[in-house]
């Protein structure tokens, strides 16, 4: 356990305990065990110290950012502030248009939630934005853009360490139908057969490791060779690079370093259940952060209703951290309705899997919704609800009445009673 | 098999098997069996014939009609033509406000697809709206609605023939959270117990298959004691009434009418599986009708999300008929809006689940978006979502780039190619 974490897990056991409805004995052993991982970056002011990990509750992310086509720093902290009121738990900033220092810094002060990036983002837009190729980037210059972010605050990184040149000869070979759908995957594919080299966030693994132990930047192992479509799932190159992500998070564990593992991407339904159990085995249980899946490739404008359908599954069968999908998805960048949306579906997905997996705080919210609907107690099922301006504002108008608008008199509640 | 039926088959069973993918013998021996149940009343001028049934492809409900809170017709024709236009393949009408009888003629005019409706409905509204109790009304006012419905062409018919006073003595006994949700439910449990008799729908059973057989009406045997909350599911009450349906849908086979069963309801992630698998055994394979399953209880103003996730586990596990939920659902009447979110949040549902049960169309429709994809063809891309308008407006004022705008030229699919 590296110092600052260890400094963290001191200072907000008992609150953390309090939140999770856990022992602080079960806390303390699952991130000493890596099942677990405690979000927070010393450097982050006033970060809310976040757990990861089943017992753990389930935690949703939402991704904000710029786009090369759509850069609106302003757009993107009213989205900021948009997932904060929408309930999420931590935001990615995976900005790539205008000035992404700038951006990044803005949102560490503007939010206490624990913020990821993808740092190879920054570095590859220098040469993307000059036209040029990105595969020109070298290794000390992807080292000390993490480095610079981990002194900023940054709480977790995605990092693509497993794309190696055999996972990614893998699915050159294996005919995929869509090779590398993952932005950082491509660039470091890319980057590794311009190069003729090893990708070199696994070359220099060990500085990685030096640079996010002193401010207890949490690895998260990125999935840069997830399907991209149904077809392509479950093939010998994912699964390569999931090995590979799972003997990192165990020498990052070997060396006091968090780390979580991330996750498909477009998944059918009957397979998910031995994606997640498959990944969470080969990883030794480190917590698994899954986009989606998506168990259909046709949703593109529904993707996150399609997407919640996987987490929903994902969460269940052990998935521990749910990255939101928006209605977006697959099209453009998220404006704010799309941020909430995508929230939302993923609190559904969360609350969903809590119930069938028997976690008495989701249960108790569906008994208390429950008891009020039985009670035709309107502000009472408006509370417990996901959305309480939403559902005291689909009543305007007939919020005076004792029943619902959809039955009126013929409300099955008031008629058998 | 009835006559109208025996003439509906003969002219439409090329058609019907050119447009399943099926065997002529498959879609004869799912009807001979039970398995399979034609729509398609005579009386219904130029319906479309529509077979629900596995392995026929999935079908979608999308129920509409007014509620005594609000009672316009001309939005319910607005909302008739949104639900076709989303694509669904039958529609309920579910009015219970208002003069329901020119509702329903007008929408049987309207609509070539196959038309449901809740006949008691329209019994107990003459009772309601007057103030009167509505377990005044007699057994052959209602089965004089049945018979009038099934002559102005009414397809299908959702008769709750299964709550009987056993099942509700047990959902008495059995302390459920929210006794009874279902309207129809409701009535025939309050009906029973003031008059201290049985449900007229099951001791007139035979009148109903005779004049259901004259039309080939399908019985939708309504679950009048689904589950409204995820504790309640599975509980005594549910499974004796679906042992009811069981038997009668063996009687109207022996009969020659046609019947499905209605399902859950409110049931967690865990117990889809044994439910449906439960019903489907219990009732002889014959087609299941379900309204989402909801796997949590909290998500009212999002619940079209919440019941594609449990339709979509459903219909894998053998559901063939998903009655859409909307984003109204359990708040007020559904609006325009929310019956094309309903549709197409089910739409997913039946895709991701035909395509882990493998069938060929639904895999090579997901097979041709992840070309299109592939090509960054994106007219392709949206001819073959499931919405292309919506595609096309989120591509708006990016459709002359190749990338979309939420990576830009970070596009993945073009740095890995």
């Amino acid at each position: 356990m590296n110092k600052a974490l260890h400094n963290l897990l001191q200072n907000n056991l008992q609150d953390l305990a309090a939140q999770e409805g856990l022992d602080p004995e079960q806390i303390t052993s699952g991130i000493q065990d890596g099942s677990m991982v405690l979000l927070g970056n010393p450097a982050h002011s006033e970060c809310l110290p976040t757990l990861v990990g089943q017992p753990a509750r389930l935690k949703v992310n939402a991704n904000i950012g710029t786009s090369p086509f759509l850069q609106d720093p302003e757009l993107e902290l009213a989205k900021l502030r948009t997932a904060e009121q929408a309930g999420t738990h931590t935001v990615m900033d995976l900005s790539t248009g205008g000035d992404l220092e700038a951006i990044r810094k803005r949102m560490l002060q503007e939010t206490s939630l624990p913020l990821g990036t993808v740092p190879i983002y920054s570095v590859a837009q220098k040469y993307i934005l000059n036209q040029e190729d990105p595969a020109r980037m070298s290794v000390s210059e992807l080292m000390e853009e993490v480095s610079r972010q981990a002194e900023q605050g940054v709480d977790f990184m995605t990092l693509h360490c497993g794309v190696t040149r055999r996972a990614v000869a893998l699915a050159r070979e294996g005919n995929r139908r869509l090779g590398v759908v993952s932005r950082g995957g491509s660039l470091l594919a890319r980057w590794m057969e311009a190069n003729d080299a090893e990708n070199p966030l696994l070359t220099e693994f060990d500085t990685l490791l030096s640079i996010c132990g002193d401010y207890n930047v949490v690895l998260s192992l990125g999935d840069g060779l997830r399907p991209g479509a149904g077809e392509d799932a479950g093939d010998a190159a994912q699964w390569e690079e999931v090995i590979v992500l799972g003997q990192l998070a165990g020498r990052a564990r070997t060396n006091g370093v968090q780390a979580m593992i991330e996750g498909p991407g477009h998944v059918p339904l009957h397979l998910i259940q031995s994606q997640i159990q498959g990944m969470k085995s080969i990883c030794n249980n480190a917590p698994l952060y899954v986009l989606g899946p998506l168990p259909t490739d046709i949703a593109a404008g529904y993707d996150h209703i399609a997407g919640t359908v996987g987490a929903t599954l994902a969460a269940y069968y052990g998935a521990d951290f749910l990255c939101y999908l928006t209605p977006a998805e697959h099209l453009t960048l998220p404006n704010e309705n799309d941020v909430w949306q995508g929230v939302k579906a993923s609190l559904i997905a969360a609350h969903s899997a809590e119930i069938s997996l028997g976690r008495k705080e989701a249960l108790e919210r569906n008994q208390r919704v429950t008891q009020a609907r039985s009670e035709l107690d309107w502000s009472a099922i408006a509370a417990e609800c996901l959305d309480p301006r939403l559902v005291q504002k689909r009543r305007e108008g007939f919020a005076s009445r004792e029943e619902c608008a959809m039955c009126g008199e013929f409300c099955a509640v008031k008629l058998f009673s």
